[in-house]
């Protein structure tokens, strides 16, 4: 299928519409952005890639790192990581302490802030150097040593993390954080500041499009059942509190980073990423969701 | 695929392990079932029907109907009505009114109870005379006169209504119940009612699994997209605030009702239908959840 | 001292400041009021009494009865009554059903609507004649027989009852309702409908700055121990979500109704009662509050 | 009247009933008490003090002192202070963070943890010298230089601080928190170690039983609106979620701590102290409070 056409004609008609959303503010870097940047790119299960406008542009991808952090944790732990984690969506906006105090510390699930800051405990715990290992798995992923982490956007996001802070320590108060407060979320603000090209994304994301394994390195990631579970979760959970709208009018499992990133995956056909910073009001990409909704609708193509 | 062999060595592992699940409690039609039936059916989009055990025994399907009152909503509404219901999954029990006051009275879902009692107003509104145009609704799709109310049900659900007497009335109060109450609950208590063997089911629900078309009578019942939106809904809303656990293990959209049944959908491949009457804490079939997994997991099929 | 001259100074200084209250709207009948109506009644254990402006015209005290039926209950049941309700403050807007959720029906205190639902109920259960009786105790207290019931205004309310049915509703689902809805609720909305004049209401109130009994006819009411609970739930939960801000500028035990009357008692001194229909945002009377407050602070004398 | 022999029988009739309270154990400094411990003293506003068995001995008075730091905080900054925090009941556990992530990081009421804290923000901008200044004010007020801190208890406060790092951290997230967080722990967790006896707490409590101003010394600590303010606060908000049922068994404005220690007041006669260190479910002394509930109904004096 031609798909750069229809990224071609969607981005036209889209084109007309008013983009409502806003760069995200909560920290100087991000907010620094150029608001207009557009990119998208598609990589099928076949290893072909069709990009559009600024595919091979850096961003922050933020959140969608937890997809990431959540494979290996689930990867080493197995089973025993959902003692400390759920798998429900959260209803209520992402970074809630309400359902937090209510449920003794347990996180709904691993793509809420407070799920994705124990998945980066579990990290601390099994991993000798958390920071360089888990660059590593990424790098191996992607097949690319050019993933990094970016240290002013790690910075920034340190320095004005006070909910996140107050999410740690009431988890703490639950014992549900084993390391040192300080320590975890280093690492936490550290993973969420990785930057990459939307053909990058697509490349670190494939093997959840062909049951676990890189199809382009014939290697096996994670196994089948735990694939399909994790595709579960981002269907479930991967869009803070308007999941349930992204499954209904997307179709397709996927992450959202507040950096205006956007990964979704389509089992057995392909991965696709999209990047435009200004974000609707529930903390996703305007553009990029919409990009999506019309794409899956043209095609007549999603997993339902 | 020989899918009764898989039915019958499923069942084979599954009879060994305890069931910890309750029959339903809450009305006392419903509490004197026989908690040993069972039954699973499956039907494919090119028409064959694999059957197991009790599959012709006919139960009471509950909340799977509301699945149904959506699709006749929904095709007569179009997207006006997702002003009246949200399509978020609820994230706390299925019958808590405590969001619903914090959201004025929208229902997060229309497979809560609150979300299904604003569909029925919504039927009462549009339909002529609501009970028998609705059954004529699903007889059709099944191409099966037989299916119908029972008035025995739809009495006792009346007489232990207080929650859901709660519910309808705070709505009311937010002004998003148009008729008068006590027609409302006497369509909703009666559609709750519909009883149906497991085969009835799968043939009035394999259009979701072939894009909103029956595949037998070559008849569109909605449109594609139309068929997706609904698939997503059942993926994340189906099984009250086990959803995301229900996506996470079995991985096929689909919806479960208080008698013991789940419909569950493979799109592009089939329906199947299950019944057991014990419930777990969450509400839905101890046994059929199980039976689900482990079907999907042996076959290595679902839609991540 | 001469009370009359504080009421006439009070009332010219306050004159002068911007009544940005309103009057409820929630029943035709209510809105329906002259909005600058304003009356003020003091009288004194000594049977003293001072009155100023519209003292001796009737309004709907709304409310305020559920100290009256309060007290009727708890006369008859004793300490029993407290299983049923409880003496907390609900740190929540008078009609909120989240809390009677979370307490399963067991409504926080005999002043917001649940919890008055529930002594409604009680005295349901307990007088022959519920209306009758009741209004007898009051005539009695009040030693006069022209106190009555509005009719028009307990139709009024009932035709705008959604939410109270809910929280009947929703009290009888866990139990916390024993006699049928429909008595309840006709007895509850009767009895919200007296009307009475400051004077009538000082004069149903006295007792209760008397240690229980009427200092006029010297006739015990309730014990001791229990005025003084009485009392001392008036200071907790008067005022709804109010409540700690009227004793921290008034400083008296009272309760509000949304009529736009509040009564006040001093303990070993007076009862005060004040009209004013336009009410602030937490729904008690606009300029009664800061009548209150500016006559405690000028006599310099409060409970504290 | 003679207190003590009052102070006498009740205790007798007291030891016959069983102490099902809980000496605190969220530090290890407060668990290690001497459970049987018993004091009580009673000052007059005339002078008089009537002491009982251990009232003379020092205790950890915690959260007691979040009245005189509200004192000093109120006497500086006057009704400014209001913008940060509330004076309405809470209404939940004293350390819920629901109600504060609800209300935007200001506290219901200066004595739940987040609203004390918030004091000791604004005492840290006011003061010069923090622990200096603030027990030199406590030390004048009860003519008492042996008064002091105890540094073992702060640091085991600190150690086990996670739920108040994740109060303050929130309501920084919400910009109520001006100065660094560490430094504004620092002092509060100081304040709350300081120690007394129960008749050095009847000396630094006399105040507000006076109108504000010392009866001993004839000074005025704070203006007598200030001081009804102050005990209405206490009334409606002193005993964590039981201050409506201290109001209603006991009648006294007051304040509790997990030190096992309690201060009443009534105005115009006297200040009442007492120490029994096993605590109810809701964190207030078991024996303290049944105590003055004896105490109150036997000697017919309340303020209501």
């Amino acid at each position: 299928m031609d798909y750069q056409k229809h990224f071609f004609e969607i981005y036209a008609t889209l084109e007309s519409i008013e983009n409502t959303g806003e760069v995200a503010q909560y920290i100087p870097e991000l907010s620094r952005i150029d608001a207009s940047k557009f990119g998208v790119s598609l990589t099928t299960i076949e290893g072909k890639t069709f990009s559009f406008k600024d595919a091979n542009e850096k961003f922050s991808i933020q959140s969608i790192v937890k997809v990431l952090s959540l494979i290996l944790a689930y990867k080493e732990l197995g089973k025993e990581l959902w003692k400390r984690v759920g798998v429900e969506p959260s209803g209520s906006p992402f970074n809630s302490l309400v359902q937090l105090e209510y449920e003794k510390g347990i996180p709904r699930n691993p793509f809420i802030n407070a799920g994705a800051i124990v998945i980066a405990d579990v990290l601390v715990s099994i991993l000798k150097k958390p920071k360089e290992d888990f660059l590593k798995f990424i790098q191996n992923i992607a097949r690319d040593n050019s993933i990094t982490y970016s240290k002013k956007i790690a910075l920034s996001e340190k320095q004005s993390a006070h909910r996140n802070m107050a999410l740690v320590y009431l988890m703490k108060s639950f014992k549900n954080i084993k390391n040192d407060i300080n320590e975890v979320m280093d690492f936490y603000f550290s993973i969420c500041s990785i930057e990459m090209t939307c053909e990058q994304l697509n490349k670190s994301f494939l093997f959840l499009a062909n049951n676990g394994s890189c199809p382009i390195q014939q290697k096996e990631i994670i196994r089948i059942s735990q694939s399909k579970r994790i595709n579960a979760i981002m269907q479930t959970c991967g869009f803070y509190d308007e999941s349930g709208d992204f499954a209904f009018r997307v179709g397709l499992p996927g992450k959202s980073g507040v950096g205006g990133g956007i990964v979704a995956v389509h089992p057995g056909k392909y991965c696709v990423s999209i990047w435009s910073p200004k974000l609707n009001k529930k903390g996703n990409s305007f553009l990029g969701t919409k990009f999506l909704e019309d794409f899956t609708t043209r095609v007549e193509s999603s997993i339902f």
